[in-house]
């Protein structure tokens, strides 16, 4: 738990600026956007990236299907219009975390290449860094691994829509970085996104 | 900017728990819910305290009009619905930097008590911190300050449900902080903010 003088009081008028905190903080914010199909492994590499550099002392933070959908986006359904607001909504909140200092890792499938290029034109335009990461694994490998039943269900008829079956993926033009799940490991992948967090200066290689 | 050592990847499978990551980053998240008329005094003494403890190294992030109202919540207007789902998704952001282990300011006027306590609610049932700060400053005081000039267009009638002038605000029955600004400066605003942190076992005090 954090120390505080409650004696020392030093503020000024007005907000602090982001690099006045990120500097007092030690830290710098950043969004890597994970995008893939289902079953990709977005999620796994995310989790195990904001693991490796919490242990660190980083503070990460990952949004999720859990953390989002059944919270700030349990109001949206999935007709075109509730996917671009759910993904909007994400957008908005990765910038936050970003100002504040953390580096947001989102893990959506995000299988709309103008949802993601809006919020990337989102953190562009406050001048944060967004780093899409594309989770290239082919759909076989997915639907192979199909680790919540998903793809069994779509084949199947049961669920409409699903990404890759009979709904798009668009993939990512122009990624900063692209994992392939089929070909490496999750430690692999974690120490690529890791590189190039160092590379865009966002973290600082020991 | 964080120093990061690229081979050092540790993590387990599963998510790193709450817990766990607030220990590794020495932190500890909470919500501290400002609320009070317009030109009550909210913002300047959140915007105080994040500098405060900013600058002792403390992540604090103040959510306030700013940085939700022209973001996030930019696709709501001022209907009771509308009003609802603004204080709803800003509780739900507070938590998830609560969870991320940042202290969450949260700065509207938020006038309805029940929408309020759905935010104390939602902290309580994931064993979060909720602290409703009353920021409890006279009508009157507030509408001589005026800082954006708001309340001479109520009055004149070009604002339509003003808070406190033709709409109601609804006073916390029971807040864990009560702030008189008429009476005490920001300095002892912020202070009696630490103090309240430190005796609910978010901040330790040096």
């Amino acid at each position: 738990m954090a120390e505080v003088k409650a004696t020392n009081v030093h503020w000024h008028e007005g907000d602090i600026s982001r690099n006045d905190r990120w500097k007092a903080l030690n830290a710098c914010g950043a969004t890597l956007w994970f995008t893939g199909l289902s079953g990709s492994g977005k999620s796994t590499i995310a989790s195990a990236l904001e693991q490796a550099l919490v242990n660190q002392g980083i503070n990460c933070y990952r949004l999720d299907g859990d953390n989002v959908r059944h919270g700030l986006n349990k109001n949206l359904g999935f007709s075109a219009d509730d996917r671009a607001e759910n993904i909007r909504r994400i957008g908005e909140v990765a910038k936050l975390f970003n100002d504040a200092g953390v580096l947001a890792l989102t893990s959506f499938i995000s299988p709309y290449r103008a949802d993601r290029d809006q919020c990337r034109e989102l953190h562009d335009s406050a001048g944060m860094t967004f780093i899409e990461v594309f989770v290239d694994t082919p759909l076989e490998v997915c639907e192979q691994r199909d680790p919540k039943g998903l793809y069994k269900k779509a084949r199947a008829g049961e669920i409409k829509g699903f990404t890759g079956i009979d709904d798009p993926y668009e993939a990512p033009n122009k990624p900063e970085l692209v994992l392939k799940t089929a070909e490496h490991s999750v430690d692999d992948c974690v120490k690529q996104c890791i590189e190039l967090l160092a590379e865009a200066g966002v973290l600082k290689k020991a």
